[in-house]
C-alpha cells in the first residue's frame, strides 16, 4: 500500500489533522476545539491523540505515514522545531521544543513542523496554482498577512526560519497605524482584517459615507472581512473604498516582491481573497501601473487553488520537501 | 600553473579588464575610457581587445584562463546573456545578445555576464565580508542603488535575471520624489546619490540651515555624496541631516529585507559609504529599533571587505558560480 502523509493544522480556534495522499487529496480529517485553554505541553497531548484516532479510525498505523507534518500559527526555529512565539495561541509556545516533544511519542515516522504560511506555500507549490514553477511566492490575506517563498524547488527559510514576513515590510512608515510588532505602517496596519475598521474609519473621515450604518465609533464592531464583502455585494461606497484603499497596499508589497525575488508566479490565499475579483482585479491593476516596462516576463498574479483544507494540506506536505 | 579569472567592469564612464587570482587577488588590470560614446558593437570590440592586451602583456594566452567574467551596469536576461537595458552606456544595449557577441571572438575559454550589482556580490559571498555564509544579501549605496542576494551558496536571480532591486523597492509612496522609473517613493528617491539634492532641497525647506551656502536654487550643483562627506567633516548641520534621512531610508530597507530573507548578514558597499561611520552607525541604530525582539539570531550590517577594484574582482567571480 501507497504510503500516506499526515497534516496537523493548529490554528488559534480550531485543531485539525488530516490523512493526505501523496498527490494532494484528503482522504479523512478531524478536530477538535478543546486545546485552546491549554498549555503547550497540552496542546502536544491533543495533538498526538488526534493523530492516533485519525490513524484508529481508518485502520492504520504510524508505519503507514511518510512523515506528520504540523503547521503552526507562529514562528518556528526551523532547523530544531523550537517555536519561537505564537500571537493567537494562549500556550504562547515562547521557545518551545515543539517538535521533539511531539516526535516523542512516535517510534519510526518523522514530525516536520513549520509555521502555516509555509507549508500553505509548500502546499501551493507542490499541488496548487504554483505547480510546474521552482520558484513562487505565496501570499496569505486574512486577519494578518504572511507569506512563503518558494525558491529552486524549497521553502526559503533564512538564518532563523522566518523569512517571508512580506506582512511586516514597512511600505508607508508616515502612517499612524501602529502593528503589533509596535512598527508603524507594516502591510499588516494597511491591508490586512485587524486593520479594516481603521481604513474604514479614515475613510469616514475623508468624507466618504456607508449605507450600511458604519461610524468611527462602531466601525471595530461592524467592519470585518465578511461585513465588508457584503457591503461590495450591495454596492456600498465604503466597503468599495476599503477593497481599493487594501488592493493598492497589497500591489505596493507584490511590487516590492517582484524587484526582489523576480518570480514567474504569486499565489494569493487567505480569507480576504473572498472578496473576489475587483479586489484582485484592482491588485493586478495596480501592480502593472507599478512595474511598466520593467516586467521582462510575465509574472502571474493567482488565486490559490488549494482551497478548503489548505491548512492540513499544506502541513502534510512539509515532509516532502525533506 | 594555476587557471586564472579574467573579469571586465563595464561602467558608464570606465572600462576596466582585470586578471584574478582564484582566490580573489588581482595581478593585473588595465582601462580604458575610449568606449563611453560607441555603440554595442564597438563596446564588444572595445571589450575584447582590453581583454587581449592584457594578456599579452602578462605573456599568457585564453588557455590560462578559467573564465572571462563581465559586469554591466544594467539588465541582463542571464540565462541567454542578453541585456535589457542600460541606464549610464550611450549604446542604450537594448535587448542586446552581449554574452553571445563577446563569446564569439573567444574560442574556449567561457564568457559569463551578469550585472554589475550580482558580481560584486559574489565577490563579496566568495572573498570579503559574506565569506563563510551560505545566505547574504549584498546592498550598494552609490549613484543609484543596487543589491544581489546570494541564497544556499547561488545567486538569486528570478525568472528574467533581475531579482535584487532593492533601489525600486517602494517604501514611501506618498512621496514627491519621482524615480527615472517612472515611480514615487522608491528607496532610490529617499537615499542614493542622484537624490542626495532632493533631499537637500526639503530639508532647506524645513529650516534646516547650511555653512557650506547650499541653497534651494543651487542644491543640484553643490549637492553630491563628496561635498556632503565634506560636510560632515566640516560639522555642517544640512550635511548631516541628509545622511541620517538617507540612512533611515536604507534602515527601513534592511529591514524589510530581514523580513522577507532572514539572512544572517547583510554586506553594504558603493560610494556613499564613505561617509563612513556616522552613517552606518545610524543605519544599524535605526535598524534595531524596527526589528526590536523580532531579531532572533544576530543579524550583522557589515562594510564591503573587498575595496577597490570590487568591479573587477566581482566581473572575474563569475565563472565560479558555474
Amino acid at each position: 500500500m501507497e504510503k500516506l502523509l499526515c497534516g496537523v493544522d493548529l490554528g488559534g480556534t480550531k485543531l485539525s489533522a488530516g490523512l493526505v495522499t501523496l498527490d494532494g487529496t484528503v482522504i479523512d480529517e478531524i478536530c477538535t476545539y478543546d486545546h485552546t485553554q491549554k498549555d503547550s505541553d497540552g496542546i502536544v497531548m491533543d495533538i498526538v491523540t488526534l493523530v492516533d484516532s485519525l490513524l484508529k479510525k481508518n485502520a492504520l498505523t504510524e508505519n503507514n505515514l511518510l512523515g506528520i507534518g504540523v503547521g503552526f500559527a507562529g514562528h518556528v526555529r526551523y532547523k530544531d522545531g523550537t517555536t519561537i512565539t505564537s500571537s493567537n495561541l494562549v500556550a504562547g509556545f515562547k521557545n518551545y521544543p515543539f517538535k521533539a516533544n511531539i516526535q516523542k511519542h512516535f517510534d519510526t515516522v518523522k514530525v516536520f513542523v513549520d509555521n502555516d504560511a509555509n507549508a500553505q506555500t509548500y502546499a501551493e507549490y507542490k499541488y496548487g496554482a504554483g505547480k510546474g514553477y521552482d520558484d513562487m511566492i505565496f501570499v496569505t490575506i486574512s486577519t494578518g498577512i504572511g507569506a512563503g517563498i518558494i525558491c529552486n524547488g524549497k521553502l526559503l527559510r533564512g538564518i532563523t526560519g522566518t523569512a517571508g514576513e512580506v506582512g511586516h515590510t514597512i511600505i508607508r512608515p508616515e502612517s499612524d497605524r501602529k502593528c503589533g510588532c509596535g512598527n508603524y505602517g507594516c502591510l499588516m496596519t494597511q491591508a490586512c482584517g485587524l486593520f479594516l475598521a481603521d481604513i474604514a474609519i479614515d475613510k469616514i473621515r475623508s468624507g466618504i459615507k456607508s449605507k450600511l450604518g458604519v461610524t468611527i465609533e462602531n466601525a471595530h464592531e461592524k467592519i470585518n472581512g465578511v461585513t465588508v464583502k457584503m457591503g461590495l455585494d450591495d454596492g456600498d461606497e465604503l466597503s468599495k473604498a476599503i477593497v481599493f484603499e487594501s488592493a493598492d497596499s497589497i500591489a505596493i508589497a507584490l511590487y516590492n516582491l517582484f524587484q526582489l525575488y523576480n518570480p514567474p508566479i504569486i499565489v494569493l490565499g487567505g480569507g480576504l481573497i473572498n472578496w473576489g475579483s475587483i479586489y484582485i482585479d484592482r491588485i493586478r491593476e495596480k501592480f502593472h501601473l507599478l512595474a511598466k516596462d520593467m516586467l521582462n516576463d510575465q509574472i502571474k498574479i493567482e488565486f490559490t487553488a488549494i482551497g478548503k483544507s489548505a491548512g492540513i494540506i499544506g502541513a502534510a506536505s512539509l515532509p516532502l520537501e525533506g
